[in-house]
């Protein structure tokens, strides 16, 4: 086992996911780095030594730039809002550093384009935080659906819904405005990187977006409440994505339905332990679907619990998360989602604002 | 109490359907029409003949025509094939005779457009077969909505998904040809008229259409397998509505989610007796999906069952129909949906079918 | 076919629900046997006449002597209170003609026991209304435990809860007084008879009864709420069954769970079209309770409906119960649930009695 | 923040849970008292140092001993067999530290009577671990019931129920051996545990053991397969205890019903993030159980995930019990479930196992 030293970048919601990610990754996975929370920055010295007081840093940094250049600092996590990934991502790589970066990848494609053509010059480990994908159940989903278990996929949909800006009433706040806060850029990155994780490449998209709410006490919203978008796939099928935030009454939303020649799969991360399969085999009287339990069966579970059906949680996506950075650290793999695989979601995004001003079916740039 | 002769012009699946309906709608709901199964007809006079002895009837008719025209029936049922319809309409309402007609209306707008003047040109109670909106959960949704408990709707979303075509090697079959038999022209009027009657008319579509498996067996498909459709509704919000036959794994599912600035409400067919309702308000703590099991509280279902959570089945939407059918006749008052319903989903096709040719945004015609 | 002339005894709840069944067996089961609504009989000639005309009876009987003793009726469904089965019952059997009873049998063991002797000794079909144990569903379940599907059964658990006095304030009224109209009397022959339909005979019981709310506006309680059941099956298998009229929020709670060495089944009359099947084979990875909706390949649904997946609901139970003794008259074979199969329910319940007396383990006779 | 050195003894299933949750538990909550994984002893000084590398541990131990005595110890933590866990805590008591002990608290009635009397008269916080009470749900429920929100109750149904030797052919292991280990001693104590949370002190029970499959490969089982308890608690409920570890198909079956005279309450830890309310007000027509997700509003949920929806896992349970013990430690104030508590499970267990001998109901020493 050696150490590693790890610097996090904001300590805020994530900030503090991935905080508690590296301080327990170590014993839940046994991995061969060993996380060595090193040092915390966030967007003042004063909040950055009340995030390393709370969550066990050894060191509080002035500034991002500081954490950085830090010799002490060996990997990277970037937490802070999407304005600011490029600049820090461009500066770790620089000074030679592996780099965790939080969904979405930047805030414009000019930016997630330099930021992966940066982590591809440097050829360090590069990520980029998709962890719906990273729960048992939806590791184990994608591996039936490559192993062919669904046939040929048909239909593919998903959503991501929320309601946290569901009440008109709601006053206006950050997340009302900037292209990058919206539906398009907060929530919608999940289930595009869902879809391109189980169904493969997007051809072509026609979407159409929606600012439901435009007037909130304290300000005119300029970004999207929800949208759709129908997808052509490259391997032909079908497809929908929805995402929202003013779904009122779902909380956690992301859920998908595949479907294919021999089975099809559903999940709602809201019951997030199950899978439901069903498999077009059998007699007709005792098909249905399946709901399977995760559990030492399906990947990256047992760690956690050896009993099956006992469940993970939110927190624990992030832990894989981590297990999985540090692995590419260590043998200098490169580990999916990419800073390539996390432009990809943002070239589906770019491709649905142009449909949704045209009105037109728009290609998808690969 | 008065009697009245019943016509059917069909004996399959919908023909069956409706004999039973009326043999036992009386007694179900204590009508004041107490319905005479007087007569029969069918694609020729021998299976007529074994309808008749099968379901009850006094009398075969021989053929359509003689069934429209005896003196001895009053009301006319028609349950055959779409491309029969318009005539059979005509012809009943011009010997005055009141007509409840299996959805979708016809084969063709222009048929659709001729029914609909035929009966409203009659003056005589005209009423088409959407029988899955007379579930008492769904005549339950359709009332909240209207008064207002979900505020105003913000999306909607339905689908159709059944899965008796999804494995490629079912043969060809009559099915497999003609728009009118295909998913657009057999399933999707079910959601197309769900979307209708719970978020109101639909200004514009825009829509995908495919065939997935175009070779089976025996020959080649002319007609779509399944479909998509983005809509705008007049009232501003935003829709989806997707329609299969190829879902594997799917059998009735018939559902749809309404959001709304207030509340939400989703609904499975597969479930038909449970309506999920979400109210945003009282303590965050306790607020959640509820699951509403149909009872004596909701429309229509104690004549069923005087106890809660008992549960109606599919042929009973056909027993509701049946009486809301002779209702119409015995007050001479329309009962939704009439015919002018039924053209109204046929214009969403007809748009759905422009659109997914020309990739456009297509306006519905009102 | 042949006609048969019914008479039926009440026009209640059950009375009407057996009169809508009578009304429409024929055309849904295209029967041998047609039913020509001949004779409702009530507690007085007036009713009898109301109920005629409600539910299409040729002629109302002055008493259910003379519904019994008139020769157009060809058999008798006892639907009145079980205080007046036996007397009805045996009065049939006296003039030769096949009956069903509802359940309970009986008030009384003695009745239950005398009403089995005089069923028995007429040599005449026989039948007793267990209506729950007739949803496609729970016949195959009833098969697949039959076929050995889940191996040795090892466990069965059963409730059968309502809430319909779960209110302390709901006025006393003619269910709280007498023990056959107690929960022991009225609910739980339900639970029992799945019970014995599904794990075979219970050797032996300790019970525990209670009348929660012994005080009501307007009486004293006298009758049980609610009770629950230790068993031990002859084939060795462990149980429970619980039932109750106060298990507030639920409606229609027959619910049971077989588990055993190979697999397992679950159910719950709430969503009465889905059986969840767990099989103990294949891998790990993808074993899951499988949420079966019923369809034309389980029992008795195919009549009602060709698509799997559409529902049926409690009325259609009744309908087959119409079919099946139908079926017993047409070919003079007896029919599950007899006389006999009640009267094994109704040693159940006495068993439970002593039980709850004693607090000790009890013997059921056999 | 002051630093506290902890002890574990045992690496197993629930030392590697602690040995987590203890790394974890800081960052999290914010505690004041930051846990030191200072030491970790298991059945050999060989397999304590394997312990320690992979969880991240400064020293190991040779023995248990060593442990408890050591200076850098602060606070032990017994994750060891139950036949250990007596002579380990009195030394740790005896040596000042305060004791978490998994559960169940000892192997025998006497032990666990000493451990109480050890504990009590040190003075020293002390604890049992009843994980499963303590997710959000679970908590949340507890909360509703004290503060009256279903009223009285009438009837408490809860089930503990896994499938691990369901299959008669896994060969005989050491859980098949020793009372301690068999159902009653090692599954059962669970949902007593819920019993006595949620619904108050059991004042007598009538119970019900099997040791379905007595013979297995490689040996005779002489513990208990599955054990069913019909309870009345001291405030006059009735209620129903089942556990099971040959329940085919379940996996993770800790499960509870809680009927009241206002609601009830519905949960089931194989789906740990809904709790399901039944609130018997507002009108007919909108009742019914709501799925309430866990959220920021629900007890130690926000610290994991500022999303409500997102879900907490089994690893956070034992998290949520190491802030609790710190807080306790923190306080010197005592924290549910003390070792007293523990007794008070035993005590059930103890009146089972004497209820199932004499086939009597008996009395729950208090
Ligand atoms: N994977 C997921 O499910 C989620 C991902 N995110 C992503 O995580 C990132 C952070 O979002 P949240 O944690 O929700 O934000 P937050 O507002 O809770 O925290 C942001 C943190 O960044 C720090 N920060 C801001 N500007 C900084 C600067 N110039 N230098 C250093 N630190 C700075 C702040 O001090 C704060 O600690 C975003 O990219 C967001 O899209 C957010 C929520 C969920
Ligand atoms: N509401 C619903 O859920 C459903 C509606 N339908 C609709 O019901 C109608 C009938 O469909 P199915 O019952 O499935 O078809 P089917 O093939 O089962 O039965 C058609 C019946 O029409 C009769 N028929 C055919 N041509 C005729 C003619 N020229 N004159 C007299 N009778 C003729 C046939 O003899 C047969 O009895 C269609 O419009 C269909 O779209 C069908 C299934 C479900
Ligand atoms: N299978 C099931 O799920 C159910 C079975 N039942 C059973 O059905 C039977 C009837 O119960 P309900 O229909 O609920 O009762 P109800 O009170 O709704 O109807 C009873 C009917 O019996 C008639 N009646 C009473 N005394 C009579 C007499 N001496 N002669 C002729 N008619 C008489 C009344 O006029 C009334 O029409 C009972 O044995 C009951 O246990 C009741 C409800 C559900
Ligand atoms: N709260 C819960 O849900 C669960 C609680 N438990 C309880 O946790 C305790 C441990 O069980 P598991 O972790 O499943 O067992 P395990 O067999 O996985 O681990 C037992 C550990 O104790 C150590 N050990 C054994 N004898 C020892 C000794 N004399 N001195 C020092 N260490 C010794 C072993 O080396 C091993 O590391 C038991 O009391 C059990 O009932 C177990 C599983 C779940």
């Amino acid at each position: 086992m050696t150490e590693i030293g790890i610097g996090i970048v904001g300590g805020g919601y994530m900030g503090k996911a991935h905080s508690v990610a590296m301080a327990s990754v170590g014993a839940v996975f046994g991995t061969r780095l060993r996380p060595r929370l090193e040092m915390i920055a966030a967007s003042s010295a004063e909040s950055a030594e009340r995030y390393r007081a709370a969550f066990g840093f050894r060191r509080a940094a002035p500034d991002w730039q500081a954490l950085v250049n830090d010799p002490g600092v060996e990997a990277v996590i970037i937490a802070s809002p999407q304005g600011t990934h490029r600049e820090i991502a461009e500066a770790a790589f620089a000074s030679g550093k592996p780099v965790f970066c939080e969904k979405p990848l930047a805030d414009t494609m000019e930016d997630a384009r330099a930021m992966v053509q940066a982590a591809e010059a440097s050829g360090l480990p590069n990520m980029v935080g998709f962890n719906y994908s990273r729960t048992p159940a939806t590791q184990f989903a994608r591996k039936l659906i490559a192993e062919g278990a669904l046939g040929d996929i048909t239909w593919f949909r998903c959503e991501h819904s929320e309601d946290f800006l569901s009440d008109p009433a709601t006053p206006f706040n950050w997340r009302c405005s900037g292209r990058a806060n919206g539906n398009m850029g907060d929530l919608a990155p999940h289930p595009i990187n869902a879809a391109l994780a189980l169904t493969g490449p997007i051809a072509k998209v026609s979407a159409d977006l929606e600012t439901v709410h435009a007037e909130r006490p304290g300000g005119t919203v300029d970004n999207d409440d929800h949208a759709q978008i129908m997808c052509r796939f490259a391997n032909g099928a079908m497809g929908h994505i929805y995402s929202s935030r003013i779904a009122t009454g779902r909380k956690m939303g992301y859920a998908y339905e595949v479907f294919g020649t021999k089975g099809a799969l559903r999940f709602d991360q809201e019951d997030q332990n199950a899978l439901w399969l069903y498999e077009a085999e059998g007699p007709e009287a005792t098909r249905g679907f399946r709901k399977i339990l995760t559990g030492p069966a399906h990947p990256d579970y047992e760690p956690f619990c050896q009993g099956p059906g006992h469940g993970t949680g939110y927190q624990d996506q992030i832990i894989i998360e981590a297990k999985d950075f540090l692995e590419a650290i260590d043998t200098d793999q490169p580990v999916w989602p990419t800073f390539r695989d996390g432009l990809a979601v943002a070239e589906v995004v770019e491709a649905v604002m142009a449909s949704a001003e045209t009105g037109q079916w728009t290609e998808v740039r690969q």
